[in-house]
């Protein structure tokens, strides 16, 4: 068993007490252990203040492109290591481990061409400029730059890899140094990714830290220039962005919390039809990659009335050919919940749903047999199909979100009851409309985009091309209002907003178009 | 005395108990009271949701834009009533109560005409679209759709009509309903704009409401949807943003508060010349202009250590002819601090400027012949000019806002000596630099933007052209990092993005193309 060490001020780092000890979910047995304790995390807030920063920003977009490209390229020759140690320490089949390493691959491959878009510049324009009052000299420019501090990033359990890429990925370009604190029970992958980083990437000093375990009083240190992005439960974002210095400070603070996102299939759906048939494949896939425990996982399935019954079937057709068990075996296609802890909270949102009217009409929230595991060991959840006939009685399922192999199928009356339900969640991350009919889409799509960070049209002309609702692209933004946290991230350029302060220029136009490298003649 | 009404739910109400007196703060005479208690708060943020908010979202931006023309022309019209009103309850000189005013009836109309820009569209294309994979038919766009909730306005004393205007116009274009509270102690103002938006502007029903008096209750009902933007103190700011109800529902907030505000005269001055002369001019207006009670008043004054006594002199001369009493005189060019509380306030925080190793220059925080007020009446502050030779370990200078006449003179050595000494204020609305120089332009304006929502650049060939550094233009985004609050209005179409919900779409492009619009031609 090795022990996990943190990535502080250019040197590992091991804690002194209390350790934690990380598990295979699948089997129990101990793969790390881990802890904080007597790390210096004040220092490390200095450290990307005073050293990561100004060495990021002494670099232009171009070049953190290159550096994102080489940190890409690294993690890419040792994916199979990184698979393996997904595997053994989150629970995941090797598709899901993929889904994982390829994402945060991808996403610093996406960022580091923007870089080499975004050129040779250390400050970004926003709009163009314009005169400000009727003398064509006194001129007005928008212009973005890095802010001065740390970007601390708290992360899921789900994706250890791709959750530190991504954040990273985009502080990185921005400018912005970064301290990524992985959730503790999966964070053997983080360190892993960070060893090939450390050894291979040539991170400038400073820029990208680690911190494996609990994160101890590392939040209290922030301040006015730095940034604070969590993705995790509502609960614990909460509380950190409820956190006294935090307020009172103006830390800005991005929430990536619970969302209870829908898949709605349209009224014109054809049983057995391509887009019918693209969503219980969707939905099915969604419920299961990762045992569910994917922020964009379909939670709430709406169905017209008359075509509840045989959605059900296919559903369920389609979930009890999952084959359970330790995703170290290849026949595997979904593995444990990652820890005790989450296994318990599920079963416990299951006892929840069934009480605000939901019944189970597939799986079961204690019996599961996995396969090559020793009797009794491991946190696995078979996939549980609940259905709930009346939508708008059932408080909890539009509430609660059960973090499993879990969803709810659910009839709605038309498109208006459709979108009401849909708008019963708060905020998600993603909804989901399958539908050919432009109708629909006019009646739906605008109507679900004030709920939603995201909406995903599914239709038969598109059912083999597009990637899966729960996909996460670095093109489009990724985030929810309301209850899904009410931040944004991703969505190219769009990302870097988030660690650049965005500020106002008023002055001689001839003198501002100088220092901002602004051709006369262009503008 | 009148007694002040809320407009809520398409009707005027008024208070039943608790009344506030407001009183001329030249005077002490009183001008109106108001209260709040048993008024229907969370009524009318029901009203704003199920009513105003449809009415706007039926409308296209250039109908809401037709809208925001109206409230400015019938604004406009009763002009010199409302001027009257705000120096009668505000303290305000004329020319004080003019920049109010008419900052509201031109913040309306510049949103007005953005609306006729935008055009006869429901939501609003974010970038343009792209394709997400290797299939062209599978594409992504971005688009902006009004949150469906209520924006709650939280005004400050200082501007009661621009304060209400410039946030109303710019939600009311997004399509989100308003409920305004502005500042009790001078409400008297934005209940005479009120009165006449309603009896002239035909307001859509529910699509702004006021508040006149205590807030009450009225926060604790604003939920995932909505939108809080807040305009005051720091700690009221802060109790604001960590509020359990604000926090766990992903509430929006923006939040503008203290701010200590940097003026630096370049360090190529040359006293006498016209850039020095700005300058001089330029902070003795933002020291005195609504006695100092202006969010983006110059707080700090820094002079390379060569000009310091020279400055000195030429600030104490524009400083002492200027004429303190009732603003009610036309002799008069300062008027009163807008309350008891907020003389108190200024006292006391010229006691701690003092403590932290400033020193009273010109100016008293007692002595003070105010002219044509009975004796002892009205809450008078003479300007106060501080000098702090030792910048660096004045700390509360650099973090106590003295809201009032008040500012302290200060030498630095070079300009990185500047940028750090700016950079103490962590974070201000507005940084100002005097200078012709290309090459102090390019040291300065990029390392003073993350500490500054605006940077004014101050120069002789604008002289004569510039707006007051203190103006806040709608074209130009007001708002600051840190201890300003951290948050962002105006700025043309980009303040619009508080009130809007950022959506990807992903799906058929010839389906999406449809929904959005888009003509493939133009795609």
């Amino acid at each position: 068993m090795i022990t996990l060490r943190s990535w502080l001020k250019d040197g590992w780092h091991e804690g002194t007490a209390d350790f934690v000890t990380l598990v295979n979910p699948a089997t129990e047995a101990p793969v790390a252990r881990t802890s904080t304790t007597g790390l210096d995390l004040r220092g490390a807030v200095e450290y990307a203040r005073e050293t990561g920063g100004p060495a990021l920003r002494a670099m232009t977009f171009a070049e953190r492109g290159d550096l994102l490209k080489r940190m890409s390229k690294v993690l890419f020759e040792v994916r199979d290591a990184l698979i393996d140690a997904s595997i053994a320490s989150g629970g995941t089949t090797r598709g899901d481990a993929k889904f994982d390493i390829d994402g945060a691959t991808g996403t610093l491959a996406y960022y580091a061409a923007l870089g080499q878009k975004l050129g040779t510049v250390r400050a970004l324009l926003d709009g163009p400029g314009e005169q400000l009052t009727r003398s064509p000299r006194f001129f007005g420019y928008h212009v973005k730059t890095p802010r001065q501090g740390v970007a601390v990033h708290v992360n899921a359990f789900n994706f250890p890899a791709w959750g530190l890429a991504e954040k990273a990925a985009v502080a990185l370009l921005a400018g912005v140094p970064v301290i990524s604190k992985p959730a503790t029970a999966t964070a053997l992958l983080a360190y892993r990714v960070m060893e090939r980083l450390v050894e291979a990437a040539n991170l400038p000093p400073g820029a990208l830290q680690l911190v494996c375990g609990n994160a101890g009083d590392l939040l209290s240190y922030l301040g006015p220039q730095d940034v604070l992005a969590f993705t995790g439960g509502s609960q614990t974002g909460a509380r950190m962005r409820g956190l006294e210095g935090v307020v009172s400070r103006s830390v800005r603070v991005n929430i990536e919390a619970d969302s209870l996102n829908a898949a709605v299939l349209g009224p014109d759906a054809e049983p057995g039809g391509d887009t019918y048939q693209m969503f219980v494949r969707d939905v099915a896939r969604e419920m299961t990659q990762k045992a569910g425990q994917k922020c964009t996982a379909t939670r709430r399935i709406f169905v017209p009335q008359e075509l509840v019954d045989g959605v059900q079937e296919a559903l369920v057709e389609q979930l009890s050919r999952v084959k359970i068990g330790d995703p170290a075996l290849d026949e595997v296609r979904m593995g444990p919940l990652a820890t005790a802890q989450q296994l318990r909270d599920a079963r416990e949102g299951l006892t929840r749903l069934q009480a605000a009217g939901a019944r189970i009409v597939f799986g079961s929230a204690t019996d599961v047999q996995p396969l090559g595991v020793p009797a009794g060991k491991g946190f696995f959840l078979a996939p549980v199909l609940l259905r709930a006939d009346r939508p708008h009685d059932a408080a909890a399922v539009h509430a609660l979100e059960v973090f499993g192999p879990v969803a709810t199928l659910m009839p709605y009356a038309d498109t208006a009851d459709a979108i009401r339900l849909v708008a019963r969640g708060e905020g998600s991350l993603v909804t989901t409309l399958y539908t050919d009919d432009r109708a629909v889409m006019e009646a739906m799509v605008l109507q679900l985009a004030p709920y939603s960070g995201r909406v995903f049209c599914g239709s038969a002309k598109i059912a083999e091309q597009a990637t899966s609702p729960g996909a996460v692209l670095p093109s489009c933004v990724h985030g929810g209002p309301g209850r899904a946290g009410g931040g944004e991230e991703l969505g190219g350029e769009r990302g870097l907003d988030f660690y650049l302060q965005r500020t106002a220029l008023q002055g001689d136009r001839a003198l501002l178009d100088r220092v901002l490298g602004i051709n006369a003649s262009e503008a």
